[in-house]
């Protein structure tokens, strides 16, 4: 019985993409070249609207569809598949194994992930990085809260994405978390 | 077939009560000019025995009771309901809604509590905050531990109460979590 | 310092009211006679929509405060607080004392609650039944599936409750559970 | 500011494909007549290697990419997503909303999630089913366990994948689980 | 460096252990005569009080040392390791690997332990068991509700250890429970 | 009924151990000569690869046996017992308490630990603290991430153990967490 993935060599590629950025774009344009398919894992899926996650694993979703579309990515040749933290470090590389078709690769420049995944007898690999002092999820982040233009280090269609959803305002909102007050602050554990 | 409900208005309003002071209690009787029935809700339900959480729900809707009772507020017009935080901010609307008679409007000042409800579809409203660089419970709290008047922020018979389970005495105790001894620190994760 | 409980007795009454029904309303009547103050804790608050829990904790808080107010049982002497399940009975225990005011007795005919406060210390009582092969809950959702008489066992305000809510045709479409389909059953653990 | 998403109609199509056969295919072929992408939802994602639910999310996943690639299925108008079942059914709507990019309508024959779905106020949609007292997972898993021909039941791709990673022999050995031995049967909650 | 534990063997045994019995105990001799230290994990950790468990983790634990300390087996050369059910099976060997000291071996009859640790990788072995058909955890449970000999299925010291927690009266009572009844059946999920 | 465990008097000490240090090992051998027995928990037991807890419970374990066999401490007068942090603390005493064979004492300088026993009914003693200012896990874990000398201060099998584990890599690597790369930070709640 032939294994139908037989011969076909997949790499998984975590990010929490809050949001995608074209540093992420250039990460996939060049993992591709290695790999036949893509597995894309959408990490802390179960958080949104906290400073450092301010989007829904769905919106994070439409946006890597929109940004891959955008660049002509063939949506044949990658998944995308979001992953919840847990509690344990070890109990969330095998949450990802269950989550994902067979992998052949680690890519990732991040030493935990990288450690994790080591451990559990994966090959690793790092990724040049496209300027990432300015392509990282936290510029574009502080860019839009400080009113700077974000929208140059995203895709175009992830800009107007994250305007249709008022983004930019959520973020915000989320920076006036106003502890002192009546109002109640619903603690992310 | 008649809605029971038909033709009352009920609020909400969130709080953590970490006491409940004066300016909860003003709050909730503005509140209560606007609509039939208040429902309160006890968030973060599952600590205590945290710095900033140095009280248990039961605790705290002791507090609630004793603090309304006070005042002379009818306990036909308002319920205390709590609710435990989880890991996802929407979800933990969802949970709100599951938990609580159905409501018509939320109060709160909260920008997180304030953007999640408004994203779920609810009318929103801010309170007029009464003296709120005192009445708030962080200053009650940081009396405690620094040896201040506390008392005179919160209802006289939350004080008493508050006396009665050695509050003060519980909170110090929390603040002196002794990191780098043999002893445990039962993490919170 | 006085404790402010001090001299009052409370008790403790668990059930999870699925719907509330005329047996419990004659039970907290008989229990408000040997306490001043009664705790009610809605057992299993996170479950509904499920065919033995249609109801959430929401709507069952709301049928007791109708319930209680239909037969003049005054709201400042009694509580409702939802309880969720947890994996483990001891920890259940813990959870309800965490929830609750302080308590002094629990009332229960039910084998399992009565042993686990036991086993924590409580003295536990049981409460004569009221017509009990009649008036539970399990009858009158099986006379709601069978399109019998239900009314007749709750309270007049709960069976008007339950109808603007349509829950007899929730109830129906839990049983309608189409197994082999495409569609998911989203299954509780 | 434009929605990109503007003027397309998206679906959601929930299940738990255990595994995936030729009833869901033909489903998703008909639903994507009506719709111009498709949010497949992959329920219990959690589950694993139970007697109802032999195969991990990742393995479904790579069942539905090989079924809809053997049929021809553009890639670009439809996404698969993993959601895992959670204690609370109405929490589970919200952790779906969540997950996914915003959707139209719901499609699912199935009673509960109908309900879930329309008391959250999405229109819901009924799938004529094909053949589908054959055409069931359930009836798959059965004749895979009675040496029948279960292949004829789903795409060629997916009958190949299941033998390359034994999908036979795994559910056989779910049914021999030997309750009275010393083994540990590690219970699912 | 010298890894310390090399050179050793270690072997792996799950069981849930409500109650332990002889056939575990001769299980447990004849595995130490194949490895040199043996882990024993304490499987459905976080459950008691239900009919299939009726002991808590704690409990199972005293009642294994009992029952190794009557045989003379030296402590030494065994661990004793509750490790919790979670939701997904292919999780719970990660969370076995992670609560325990590096093992060589599983030994097991169990279908369902066997496979997921052989698809983990590890070497799986059987147990030849000894009277199986009366020396099992339900026939020790069926004996004690039915008021037959149990004690002669156990060692002596667990026997005595059993009637000192009154273990019979609490499986006993975990039977009647009285479902119809206002009182709460606290529901494992 | 004899109770076997008449007249032994237990004691329970909580600790982390990332990693055990010579004033752990000082602090068992000082209540071993109070109590006849002793239960061991090693708290937060699902926290690992962290860079306050390095090590899985697992290792923890591990390292406690190697210790305590160096000092020639008898096996059968301790126990060494796994047990997760919880959300809320007052739960958390409730584990412990059924994952633990009946103790008498606790054993903590930890405030936090010594409030909840007591608040729960135990009696809590401190434990005279050998050299604390170094002989502390903190201090361990500085050492190794700035090249000190980290042995001294564990026992000689203990940090065998590590270096065959590579425990100061995995240390180092995860202080090089790349928050703004693409990689993942797999966070914990």
């Amino acid at each position: 019985m032939a294994d139908p993935l037989k011969g076909k060599k997949r790499g998984l590629f975590v990010g929490r993409f809050n949001p995608i950025h074209l540093g992420h774009v250039e990460a996939i344009k060049r993992i591709l070249k290695e790999v036949d398919e893509l597995i894309i894992v959408v990490g802390s899926a179960q958080h949104s609207h906290e400073i450092d996650h301010p989007f829904t694993a769905g919106e994070r979703i439409t946006m890597l569809r929109l940004a891959l579309e955008e660049v002509g990515i063939d949506p044949s040749i990658y998944m995308i598949i979001p992953v919840p933290d847990v509690d344990a470090h070890t109990t969330w590389v095998s949450l990802v194994i269950a989550h994902t078709p067979r992998f052949d690769k680690v890519y990732s420049n991040e030493a935990l992930t990288r450690r994790l995944f080591k451990e559990a007898g994966f090959p690793v690999e790092s990724i040049p990085l496209y300027k990432r002092e300015i392509y990282s999820a936290t510029e574009v982040r502080r860019r839009m809260l400080e009113g700077e233009d974000w929208k140059e280090l995203v895709p175009r269609s992830v800009a107007e994405y994250i305007e249709s959803i008022d983004g930019v305002g959520r973020l915000k909102d989320l920076t006036k978390s106003d502890k002192p007050s009546q109002g109640s602050n619903p603690r992310i554990r």
